[in-house]
């Protein structure tokens, strides 16, 4: 392999088929390296793109100056110790955010239109009528306007929701209320469905709380509210979820992310009946497109212009 | 009651509460029957607003000049023996258009999202991703390009599917290919999820039947086409269709018209898990909703402008 260009490391835990048939179309002239083999010396690779990383590979590879995220979720890195202090680039990627909102519509449109109650019926045989509001008679309120927020707000909105949103700086987005941190009990007080999609920060850390719960409208169209989660497992508070699902304070949930993943199998969560669970799979990254993505940016950096979509590591996303 | 103004007859087969709520904000100044009184004279009615009306109806309100259906379809009037030659006008109202694009998108979604496969992993606590195209990858091919299918049809294209449709007349609608009768087979072969949102007429009935099934695209990105059906249980073959899903020609089906309904608790579709049944409910007539809508035509009616909405009794719709 020819090496002009500076080497790259890849240290993703997705399924090997797909990374090796990924990389057989990227880095044209560039010399590739992968971390899960242990005797590569990676001390010439100047970039890494990584997901859930080896905790040994800052040490193997002491000389990068860029890292890149392999998912949009940057918690994965800044977690690390010892982390270099060089640029970190998450994934943005437009095929990454229509499947985000495919799921975040299918789970807003699946509990206003009970479909968890009517599949018990089905498995009943009991053909019976449930009443019916429509989208606009329901608030959907999402926690986290960034790319995947703002493109879930847009759609929900075009299927008739009412929608409002929260974020951290002040926002002013066309036929939606904005909040910022200032307004959050007002937010809550309005949202019929909670949609979670913030990134895993100390700020978000534990946020979805027994406290949060009780602060969503009461008595609105959907009998009571529902929670949605497709952000990171560890802003949500399981115990207090589980309560919140037993005692009527939520209706309804559908979790796509868990505090720990896999989520074991005798975790409560799996019988719960108003709650529908996904594998961490509202929207996995394609690698093509991820290769596609960290290209374009290794371009912009080797001809000085600057990289998109860096992490700001002072508020941690 | 004053009734300065020729009074209507109400012979609707929804709850009667909900009727008796809708009815006390309705129709000032006209005198309001009810069919279900079967003492009451009717000759004087001009106007019925019906949904699966009685079959002495007729004979009983011998004097009417208007039939307003409960419904968007007609096919419940159509096949009365000895109806009246009258002007029939169907119902079309933004809510009911709204909330079957709720039902349709949640449905496609579903199917695309393989929320059934996932269902079962939750029942058996499994935690496994499973292989997710986007909705660019599917095609859904909506039968009946009418009010109804003309708004899902934009929903399902902006939430990302591609969309084809086809109907009676040739259409021209913007980004999406449509198909006449002449195209029926192309528009088959190229749908991988196939939407019915067609009324019941002579020549619609018994349309989806095992040689439709086998004509749908093969080996698309889903694994296998989907078979989803909101329009009238009487266009769908159910024993052919029942196979189909026994023999993998069709992978799943949403449905919530049925041949008989209510379906017989001893159907065979309640228990197969890739079929997801709805009790007739994707949209629902809301009876405030109706009846302003009747009072509107009757106003047109009233005042000589032309109804909108009326039925073509030689097409059946
Ligand atoms: N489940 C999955 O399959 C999956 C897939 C992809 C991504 N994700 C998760 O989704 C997250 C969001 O992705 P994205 O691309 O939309 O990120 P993004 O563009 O960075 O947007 C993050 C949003 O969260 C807001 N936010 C962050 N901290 C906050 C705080 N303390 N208080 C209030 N708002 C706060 C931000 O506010 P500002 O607008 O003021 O910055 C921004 O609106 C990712 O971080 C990842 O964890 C999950
Ligand atoms: N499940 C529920 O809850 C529910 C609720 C409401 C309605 N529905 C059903 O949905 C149906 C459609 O409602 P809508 O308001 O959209 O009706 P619509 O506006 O009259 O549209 C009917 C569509 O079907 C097409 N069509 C009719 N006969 C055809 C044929 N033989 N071949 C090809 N295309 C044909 C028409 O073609 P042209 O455009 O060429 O006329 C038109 O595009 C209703 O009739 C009713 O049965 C079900």
């Amino acid at each position: 392999m020819s090496s002009s260009k500076p080497a790259v490391v890849i240290d993703l835990k997705f399924q090997r088929r797909e990374i090796d048939a990924a990389l057989s179309h990227a880095f044209r002239g560039r010399k590739v390296m992968l971390a899960a083999d242990k005797d590569q010396d990676l001390s010439s690779a100047r970039y890494a793109v990584v997901w859930k990383p080896d905790r040994d590979l800052f040490l193997r590879a002491a000389n990068l100056q860029v890292l890149f995220s392999g998912g949009a979720g940057v918690d994965h890195i800044l977690t690390i110790p010892d982390l270099p202090p060089i640029p970190i680039v998450r994934f943005v990627d437009e095929s990454l955010t229509t499947r985000m909102s495919e799921w975040v519509v299918l789970q807003c449109l699946s509990h206003l239109r009970q479909a968890p109650a009517y599949l018990r019926q089905q498995r009943e045989h009991l053909w019976r009528e449930l009443p019916q509001p429509e989208a606009k008679d329901v608030t959907v309120g999402i926690m986290g306007l960034g790319v995947l927020g703002r493109d879930s707000a847009a759609k929900l909105k075009m299927m008739g929701f009412n929608v409002i949103g929260w974020s951290r700086r002040a926002k002013d987005i066309e036929d939606i209320d904005t909040f910022d941190n200032s307004g959050l009990d007002d937010f809550l007080s309005r949202t019929d469905i909670l949609v979670g999609l913030l990134p895993l920060t100390p700020d978000t850390r534990a946020l979805f709380n027994a406290g949060l719960f009780r602060k969503l409208r009461r008595g609105g169209a959907l009998g009571g509210p529902v929670f949605i989660n497709a952000g990171r497992g560890g802003s949500q508070v399981e115990r207090d979820l589980l309560e919140a699902l037993g005692n009527g304070t939520l209706r309804g949930a559908s979790l796509d992310v868990f505090e720990v993943e896999p989520l074991p199998a005798d975790s409560p969560f799996w019988r719960l009946e108003n709650v529908i669970i996904t594998p961490h799979a509202a929207s996995a990254t394609d690698v093509r497109a991820l290769l596609r993505h960290v290209e374009q940016q290794i371009d912009r950096y080797e001809t000085n212009q600057p990289m998109q979509h860096v992490v700001d590591r002072t508020v941690g996303y």
